[in-house]
């Protein structure tokens, strides 16, 4: 009697939902995740990102979080105080819930196994289809410069990232689909070449809810709108009272027409456990001045034993080096091992 | 009374000839060269780029010869046995006289630091630049594939070998002279963007000969026109009687008009000390078959001494592998250097 073939890793998603992940098996995915170390974390981060990384973290996801401090130049030519953001971003990481006996976080410059996987995977695309990421063009037009060589091949060096540690799982939000579509040709290329080592990975599709900064626009640093979780109280309660709203007296949770309100809603709802729809409901005729009054002490709340944590962790001069030695040497020992397993695959050692 | 101004490094020529060098005192420059693993070398090589090294070396000059491993892929996808063809190619450069003690000999993939300066390197060029290079394009289109990304960023990995190690002087032939002009713009740009750390490397144009195959194209080992360096007498009487001629009876020396002879006389010449003229007049009437005799006895008794060298040295297992990796270490002490120099300046470390 014939039996059903096996599926095999081959057969996995080219995309899931966290939810598929949460009720998988644990060992089914490693998660590579990461962030290029542009300036401390911020709400937008602890309600997106850090959120379902700690959430993966306690289902038993073996997690890997690298902090892409060489690729800060990609849209910049000064890193500014780099080594200093880099320990703001792991306090953030560490205070938000990150636990490092769990969860690897290394810094790209401290493995140079992950660099050495640029020239063969290199060779594997074409500077045609290099050329045709949407994502790449797109943020090239944003920074209002020529295409350079490090943005062409940045979806190369995301390949090389991913593909070291043996990564089989990355959260992407939709405009990062391209990027990991690449690196998922990289390894099937790879595979077809020199001989099946690699697994192409999923990706999973952030359902986290999106925070925009105070004036509406993304949050983010730069723009001077972002609530930063390294901030106190006061200044937590400055940038929420200097949050734009509209002219419109009663409080209603409409997104697309009253973005701003929209988005103060849904800060206080993750802050309290609510819904942005219920939270408007209770203030309605009460107006900005209350909506913002209980995002300021629902944020200030929710956020109080964060804060508390970091600042004991910022206390301690070692915490911050001991974490990034740790997670050096992990994924040093996986990228050392892909990278003998690439050299051999390619005869380039005996 | 004013003092003329001391000329600094920056005043150094873009390019020179050998003469210049050898004029000049051996501190001058840090040469760096080097070749693609793809065959065991012959005797091109020996009369060229091997000739220029030994020259270097007995001035005094400091090189460094990187055997690029891992870009042998650019223009292929199977590297065959690279760690024998590596091993073939260490032996044909001691046999050639290139010692250790002197001229420092690396493989590319041994040494993690050169790679990690493609990322910054990356960033200083634009896609537009590395599209308009004229040998890339030659190797493309002579490939018959789609251009790579690593076709495309070739001359960024030249930059970084020659900048790792702080070469100065870079031997090349004129149709590499655009792949180092892009090494110039790295050096410059990056001490234009981030404080003065590179000397822009100059050219060393070569005027050594150049010998074709015996059928009276580019001689490569892929062609098989190629007369080994490793090979015996016997082979190397086989490959010359079936080198290509001509109709004329009557020898002489016509590059342009008759360039299957004249590569014969350029071989029995370089062979024997004299001038392919010379060798010209004296044979004449006698014709190809003399010509033929004449180059094979002046081949065989110019290479007795190296290939009794080689084989000796082939006795030997571990050699190579000392060399390797004496070579690696200093390789890897100055490019290690190189790359905590240009990370602080760009402030990615404290």
């Amino acid at each position: 009697m014939p039996v059903l073939p096996t599926p095999d890793a081959s057969a996995r998603p080219d995309v899931v939902a966290l939810d598929d992940v949460l009720g998988a098996d644990p060992g089914t995915y490693r998660v590579l995740t990461g962030d290029r170390p542009t300036g401390p974390l911020h709400v937008g981060h602890l309600f997106g990102t850090l959120a379902t990384r700690v959430t993966l973290q306690r289902h038993g996801v073996d997690t890997v979080v690298v902090l892409a401090d060489y690729q800060v130049i990609t849209d910049r030519d000064d890193t500014g105080d780099l080594p200093g953001t880099v320990r703001e971003v792991v306090l953030d990481y560490l205070a938000a819930g990150l636990d490092p006996d769990a969860t690897t976080i290394f810094t790209h410059s401290s493995v140079p196994a992950v660099h050495q996987l640029m020239l063969p995977f290199l060779s594997l695309v074409s500077v045609a289809e290099l050329d045709r990421n949407p994502t790449v063009k797109a943020e090239q037009a944003a920074s209002g410069r020529a295409l350079s060589g490090l943005l062409l091949t940045y979806p190369v060096h995301q390949a090389a990232d991913v593909l070291s540690v043996r990564g089989t799982l990355v959260p992407v939000g939709r405009d990062q689909l391209p990027h990991l579509e690449l690196t998922r040709t990289v390894a099937r290329r790879f595979n077809h070449r020199y001989g099946h080592v690699f697994t192409a990975p999923t990706a999973m599709l952030s359902d986290a809810p999106l925070v925009l900064g105070t004036d509406g626009a993304k949050m983010s640093k730069s723009r001077g709108n972002a609530i930063e979780l390294r901030a106190d109280a006061d200044a937590t309660a400055a940038a929420v009272r200097a949050a734009r709203t509209d002219a419109e007296r009663t409080i209603s949770y409409e997104p697309v027409r009253r973005p701003e309100v929209a988005n103060l809603l849904l800060l206080g709802a993750l802050a309290s456990g609510r819904t942005p729809q219920d939270l408007a409901d209770e203030i309605g005729g009460a107006g900005a001045a209350a909506l913002k009054r209980y995002v300021t002490d629902a944020l200030v709340a929710h956020l109080a034993p964060l804060r508390a944590r970091r600042a004991e962790l910022a206390r301690d001069p070692d915490v911050v080096g001991d974490v990034l030695a740790r997670g050096a040497a992990r994924a040093a020992e996986l990228a050392d091992a892909t990278l003998a397993v690439v050299r051999r695959a390619m005869r380039q050692t005996s």
